[in-house]
């Protein structure tokens, strides 16, 4: 690994830019990124979705970016931008997506695409306030509470701030920018393939690709990371009765859906969450000496991640979390049989579902994934469709597993070897003040393999987020001292050489 | 056993008297009945509920039946009712219950309180059509879709019907009748204990209670029973981390709670429907030679229900349903965590609930059967909390349940051997022209240990619905042909003499 390069002038004076320009304009920061905040961005919402893109689109466009709203049938928006440099011999691609996590029925303290700004976490007993107006001093500590907080619109309101930043203290950048912005990465970017098939050329000079997106280490140390995991998912359904019984008159006779799902979920995983489905570990690369070493160099937060989701317990005996993040995994995500709680009812359900996550390493095709599993359940017994089996079909087959693949796609990695590496990491030494935790790869998952493997290029993730910042969940949050890091990067980021 | 009585005359002729009365009255029942049917019974929508015992009263008023609404605070009112026949010896005790089963999100094809007639089974391609008008020829294989058009509003039609036909005909009842009308049977009658200690002593004189409640055989053959399941049921949570986790940066690492809880459930049930938890099977009442002799005599149409509801395999190794169930039932009524489906997240929940139902025999009490369940869960590793933990519990236990105890009533059986039976069966034979099954207990629960135990009186059940009525699921509906079966049956009990 090449030595550390240390952060450069024109570094220093980008991110003291940064920090002064928002000593005047931070309220009017907080205050844009919550009027982006505002606007629903759910992917599958096509009339809010395309509002986001319209709303990015304006707010580069008004600062002279080059930017347009690509568009292929059924998909968001991609959005294009591009920024020349006089006399820049490199182009630097910058990735980050613009829609968030679906809702579904989270109970949210505040609405979730009312942006509220709050003293502390919420959980913490941070306190409601109001976003500051332009004379008040602002806490690094506070946060902001909305969907995509975090992930993945922070990252649009820095590098905004960043620009305006550099373009008033008359900083020129020292490369090209291209802009690469996702419109449904939380529903696992289906159309980026054909977005890339049909304009991925407008990215050919670009030399390296930065993924923003993802939270820092849980430490609250900055991290880059050199891969994600890659993602797939399943649906599972068994069945009992063709429609429910009455579990009086049927119970003890009548096969039981939620039984049957526990034993096929418990022959699938262990209680120390080992993987029992023969080849499941298989097919995943071998770790690398390079990345074994940037393993074992990251600092070991096992212990205070427990005590903070109140876990005494974790899989593999308390496997070190970065080393299980190297393997796939297998999350029982959803169960669903019937009705619990006070809409229970004394039936015996027709069926039992359990929907299946898959986080996938390099090496793991999604279909081959796919594949193993659906071979155990079939070992279990089970006859598998992939519609709702018809009565006929059910008189056939003694047990029946619908299995719905969803789509995915694979892991990826570069090389911790580059030298652009050492240039990034300066940059974050300048914004924060100490380098970066290098990450083989993180748990998460991104459509890394597009860049790394479609459009060949290197890929690194440049992660900004607090990392409790509830990404996913209900209470999503960014907290504002993560924001102004991310000013503060990707100042250094536009200022350096490579 | 006593041999079988029959029908004498009298009973031939209220019989008679009920089906000439629905020769000119048939719609005028199904019209009335559709207007008690359009009620919403659920037992907890106080308002509606009451509307329900209103119009139950007003209608047995108006046919000179003395009858009050007998009021405890926070239940739905127990209608009492009483017949005084002059120079009857005997007290005849009938129950029904006005509630019927909670909707939760079945989808039914009309809702479920617009009563919808149809020209047979919709499954099997019935048409809707109108309630007939007066003139229309009634046809038997119609049947009314509604939330409770078998269980158990059918009674109070039949019987108002039959009432109404005796009079018509000038035939006199034979006994003296008391009515106990339940208005939140499908909550497990909570409240019923606490009526009874109040005004039980109204019912001091009823020699024998007869249940209108329940279907026939499953062959349509009619039938009675001399017992009835108890119910009980429990929820059992398990834990994972405080909040939900990003499936991506902690899969493979924090327990995933849909993964502990299946474990937890194939820990309790094989996967031939026996239950593993020790004890749970040791206080069941040994099965006396009337009851063996009783279900050797009960016909095999296990194969036919099988076919119905699409299953080729049945627990137990397709041991006989009657069988069966003579055993405690443990089912797992419902399982929820997380999302599965659109609703899906890339998330490890927080916890997993499985709603357990238990149906008991005689000798099992309820909280006895809790007890051992919840000896097996601690013998699993679990520590068992009964609200949801907090941060600081979590922090002492590995694994972690909350259970709750949902009320419950015990099983009860009353003696086959009874002077009262063969007057029944000759009723029953008057009505249909056939003896009924004898069924040595239902698999269903009724609060029947109230009658034989607290009140200390024989109690039989007395079924007319057919079998295939949908009870306790969408598209409930009555077969006419089995409410004019309960009309006739009705008007024969109330002329029979024992």
């Amino acid at each position: 690994m090449p030595a550390l390069a240390q952060p450069d002038l024109e570094q220093r004076a980008a991110v003291e830019a940064a920090r002064a320009y928002r000593v005047t304009r931070g309220a009017e920061i907080l205050n844009d990124f919550g009027a982006l905040l505002a606007i629903p961005n759910t992917a599958s919402d096509a009339a809010n979705i395309e509002r986001n893109a319209e709303y990015i689109h304006f707010e580069f466009k008004r600062r002279g970016v080059r930017v347009e709203l690509l568009k292929v049938h059924g998909a968001p928006p991609l959005i294009y931008g591009v920024i020349k440099t006089p006399g820049a011999a490199r182009t630097l691609g910058l990735y980050a997506h613009y829609d968030g996590q679906p809702l579904n029925h989270d109970r949210w303290t505040q609405p979730p695409w009312e942006p509220t700004l709050y003293t502390g976490p919420i959980r913490h007993g941070g306190r409601q306030r109001p976003f500051p107006d332009e004379h008040e001093p602002i806490d690094p500590e506070w946060r902001i509470y909305a969907r995509s907080a975090s992930d993945d619109k922070a990252p649009f309101a820095a590098l905004l701030a960043a620009l305006d930043a550099l373009h008033e203290a008359q900083i020129p950048l020292t490369s090209n920018v291209k802009f690469l912005f996702d419109g449904e990465e939380e529903r696992s970017s289906p159309h980026l393939p054909q977005y890339l098939d049909l304009y991925g050329e407008v990215y050919d000079d670009v030399d390296t690709w930065l993924l923003l997106d993802g939270p820092v280490h849980q430490t609250r140390r900055p991290q880059i990371a050199f891969g994600a995991r890659g993602i797939t998912s399943m649906e599972v359904t068994v069945y009992g009765p063709e429609h429910p019984l009455h579990s009086g008159h049927y119970g003890n006779w009548a096969p039981v859906p939620g039984a049957m799902l526990s034993h096929l979920l418990a022959s699938m995983i262990d209680a120390e969450g080992h993987v029992l489905i023969d080849g499941f570990y298989d097919s995943a690369a071998p770790v690398g000496p390079t990345e074994q070493e940037a393993v074992a160099a990251m600092p070991v937060q096992d212990e205070a991640l427990r005590r903070e989701f109140g876990l005494v317990h974790t899989e593999d005996g308390g496997a070190r979390l970065i080393e299980r993040l190297m393997l796939p995994s297998l999350t029982v995500k959803g169960l669903q049989s019937g009705n619990v709680g006070t809409r229970s009812r004394n039936v015996i359900p027709a069926f039992a579902t359990a929907s299946l996550g898959l986080r996938l390493v390099k090496g793991n095709d999604p279909a081959t994934m796919h594949d193993v599993i659906e071979a155990h359940i079939r070992k279990q017994g089970y006859h598998i469709v992939r519609v709702t089996p018809e009565h006929e079909t059910r008189l056939q087959h003694e047990k029946i597993a619908r299995v719905i693949r969803r789509k995915g796609y694979p892991a990826a990695r570069t090389s911790m070897d580059l030298p652009i590496v050492p240039q990034i990491e300066a940059a974050v030494e300048a914004a924060i003040g100490q380098p970066p935790i290098r990450v083989p790869t993180l748990g998460a998952s991104m459509p890394l393999h597009l860049f790394t493997d479609a459009l060949g290029k290197p890929a690194i993730i440049v992660p900004i987020a607090n990392h409790d910042n509830n990404q996913h969940a209900a209470d999503e949050n960014i907290r504002i001292a993560n924001l102004w890091y991310g000013m503060d990067l990707y100042a250094a980021l536009l200022t350096m050489w490579f």
